[in-house]
Parts: C-alpha cells; structure tokens; sequence
C-alpha cells in the first residue's frame, strides 16, 4: 500500500503548493514507489510553436516524483528536490499530459527516480519527455 | 550589441509566453550571449518550508537561457530546450531571485549555456540554483 | 533485427575504441533499440572504499547507449555523445556490472536512451547506476 | 590555503586511484575550492573520428572535482560521486585536456562543483566539455 492517498496528496496541493494548484495538475493513481499524475490541457500551457512549455513539463515531473516519494515515505512535506534533469524528446501538441513516475532508489537521505511523461493526443508514440530527479528527505523525528 | 533589446523581449513575453508573464519575470540586462533575468518575489511562488518552488525556479533558469539565446542569434521565437539541468543548492527565502545566464556554446543547430541564481535575501552567500542547458535552433530561411 | 551485429561491435572495439578495450566490456546482447553490455570485474577498476570507480561506470555506460544507437542506424561509427547524466545510486562491490540500454527517442539528428546498471554481486537489488545519454548522428551520405 | 597538497593528491592516485593513474591524469594547481587538472594528450585516448574519448574526459573532470573538494575538506578519500552531468561542447583533437573546476556549495553532506575543459590545442576557443557533478561526503569522526 501507498503510505499516502490521493486525497491527501489533493489537500496538500490546495494548501501549500499553489504552483502544482495553478498548473491544475491531478493524480491518476498512486503506487508503492510509482505514480501517475496527469496535467490538463489549456492554452496558457503554450510556447511559440504550439507546444506546451518546458516548465509546464518540469513542474509536472518534479510533482510526479514528489507524489512518488511520498508514496513510500509518508506525508513529509519537507522533502525538496536537489537535482532534476529533463530531456525533451518530442513536442507535445494541445491535449493532456500524463506522467508516469517511479522510484530507482530510496535511502535515508536521498530518493531518486525518473518520469516518463506522453502526451494523450500522440498515443502509441514514445515519451514527450523524460525526466529524472534527486529527492532530499528530511531526517524523521 | 545584443541582437534583440530588452523590448522585444517583453513583447514576446506578453505575447506569446504566457508562462514566463504569469511568473512576473523582468528582464535586468542583456549582453551578447549573457543576460540577467529578474523573478519578483510574490508569496505563491512558495512550496512547503516557505522556500520558492522548484519549478519557480526552473521557470526563470529556461526563461534566461532563452533570452541569451536570442541575445546572439536575434528573435528566433522557435528555439526550445532539449534539456535542462538543475541544481538547488540552498533554500531561497522570500525574496526576488536573480538569474545570470552565459552561453558556452554556440553551434548551428545547438547552443548550451549555464545559469546561476541568486537570492537578494542572501547577498553574499552563493547560489542558489545552478541551471545547464541545451537549446535546439531552428534552421533559418 | 538490430543493424549491428556483436561481432562488429567487437571489431570495432578491437580496432577503435581502446577506451572499452582496455576496460574489457563486452557484449551480451543486442536487440533493435536495446543492449545489454558488460564490464567483467578487475581489481584495477576499484577506488578507495573497496568499490567500482564512477569513470569506469560512466565508460560501461557510453558504451552501451552508442551499441544501441548502433543497433538502430547501423555502424556510424561517428556517432558521438553530446551529453551523458550519471547518477550512483548503490556502490557496487568487486563483481560484474551488466547495464541494460534502450533508446526513447530516435531522431534524424539526436538519439536519446537511459541505461539501468546492476551488479553481479547484488541481484535482486535496484539498479547501483542510472545513466541517460544524447547522441548526435551525424548526416548519412 | 587548500587542505591538501598536489603531493598528497599523488600519492593517493598512485595508491588508490588506478583510474586516474592510467589516464595519467597531473594536477597543475590547487586553490581553496578551486582546482586546475590536466589530461596529458596520448593515443589511446581517441575514439573514430580523432577526438579524445568521452570518458576520458568525464574521467578527468570527476577527478577534478574530487580534488577540488578535497581542497575544502582535506584528505577524506571516501568522498564518492553522486552524480554526474557532461555535455560535450567541441571535439577536442590530439592535444592536452586543461580541467579548470570549483565548487559552488559546500554542504555537510554534500558538495557541488562544475568544470569547464579547455584543449591546448584550441587556445582562445570555448570550452570542450562542461560538467557539473555532485558528491557525497561520509560523516567525519
């Protein structure tokens, strides 16, 4: 079982993150280690070139594996990310993106984990991105 | 001389990156291949622990290797970023974050550059974030 | 059916890349977008800690995103690295490391893959590296 | 002053470091947080298409930044790479590499630094390779 619930990771959006609540993004599922978590289309996501934004695709990465690393650990609010790299591999047109994140390693200090993230209207096509992140985990009193 | 001024930019910005304009990001200066990109403070920039988001941050890092980008090659609204690295080496507090971006790199079809973000809260303290990119340029007609 | 085949990738070793020649990697596998390589365990490769160095990971690594962009372009052999992001997850111990490579993305000009490497000595545990990698293809004749 | 000399950082390489012993790799200078490193140009070193191999030079630029931290925290060998991000700007043709490398945060547990890589073949040019890498370092007595 997942150490914390959709309904929990929601609340925490509306309370404290308001750049995951001002993307509007939402959580399809959450696994041991893994989730799915989705950002809804709409126009002020766009670039120059119809794509949707780097930093839209960053935030949700970086709000995957958050959501990932609480899966395993808890509601530990204060975990931050210390390094996250993404790859944009294809330009993702008008529709929703949906991220799939899991955990690679979790140690006392440290989580690191990778995102893959497809975009809804090029299914069958590979990854739009591909992100992998460095989580820092507070010590537990 | 830069080969786009800081007006073009602000008209690209109101325009067509809505992404950068609802973050609030100024631009400070422009060089030939340098620019310092300005991120104002405002309190829904903060993530739990009351430091700016991570996101937030990635925001202003892609946003300022754009603009020295176009700051040697002219208005190419069409560059985008391969990848980008970030780095989050201290907690910034609520404070205007600074940007100093440089290319080290400019090719035909790529040009990569780093950034080093600064906290106004912490003068004299070292960065905050370090940011590496790559950007994709367009071929030209 | 990959476009290279193992004995190839092992001429080519033996007549031009001395870098994996001296290491000693070899070739387990090969399949149309993936590999899996491996660097057999010499004491020569360990640091201080009693465990393999990063250079020789980040070797083993190189080497089997370019295999598998080989396997899917064929032998262009000037297909070069232009970034590769390491992250040590696990020291490995004095045995083996096998790394499994798949390409995500398989551009005109980049390909871009990710690499999972396990030791030999520690099955059943998570990868001990994760490394993903760009190549630049150059323009076929 | 730096907390360890040139000298020092040789006698560990002939001891412990077989890596950096068979690259051959020369420290030119130490600073505090600050470290010049040099690749001395020999054969092997070349990959298909006459460039120094990709990880020769992420090999030089780890050990950069190994001495570069350990100017900071003295002669802590068990100080390990966590990660690891090159980008390979120029292909540096058959002449030495020159590792110019610092580091940008010093944390108790953790440290980071980028490197730029000159050849001395290119003088007046950009860099060949820039890095950044993070490393871990083990709790002192």
């Amino acid at each position: 079982m997942p150490r914390i619930t959709i309904d929990q990771i929601e609340a925490l959006c509306e309370r404290d993150l308001p750049f995951a609540k001002t993307l509007g993004i939402t959580v399809d599922d959450i696994g041991r280690g893994t989730a799915v978590v989705r950002l809804p289309y709409k126009s002020d996501l766009l670039r120059p070139g119809g794509t949707i934004s780097g930093p839209a695709i960053m935030g949700l990465a970086d709000f995957a594996v958050y959501v990932t690393v609480l899966s395993l650990i808890g509601p530990v609010e204060l975990a931050v990310t210390t390094s996250l790299t993404s790859n944009f591999l294809r330009r993702p047109g008008p529709a929703d993106l949906v991220a799939h994140a899991r955990i690679l390693k979790l140690g006392k200090r440290l989580a690191y984990g990778d995102v893959e993230i497809f975009s809804e209207a090029e299914e069958g096509e590979g990854p739009v991105a591909h992100v992998t992140a460095t989580y820092s985990i507070p010590p537990q009193g």
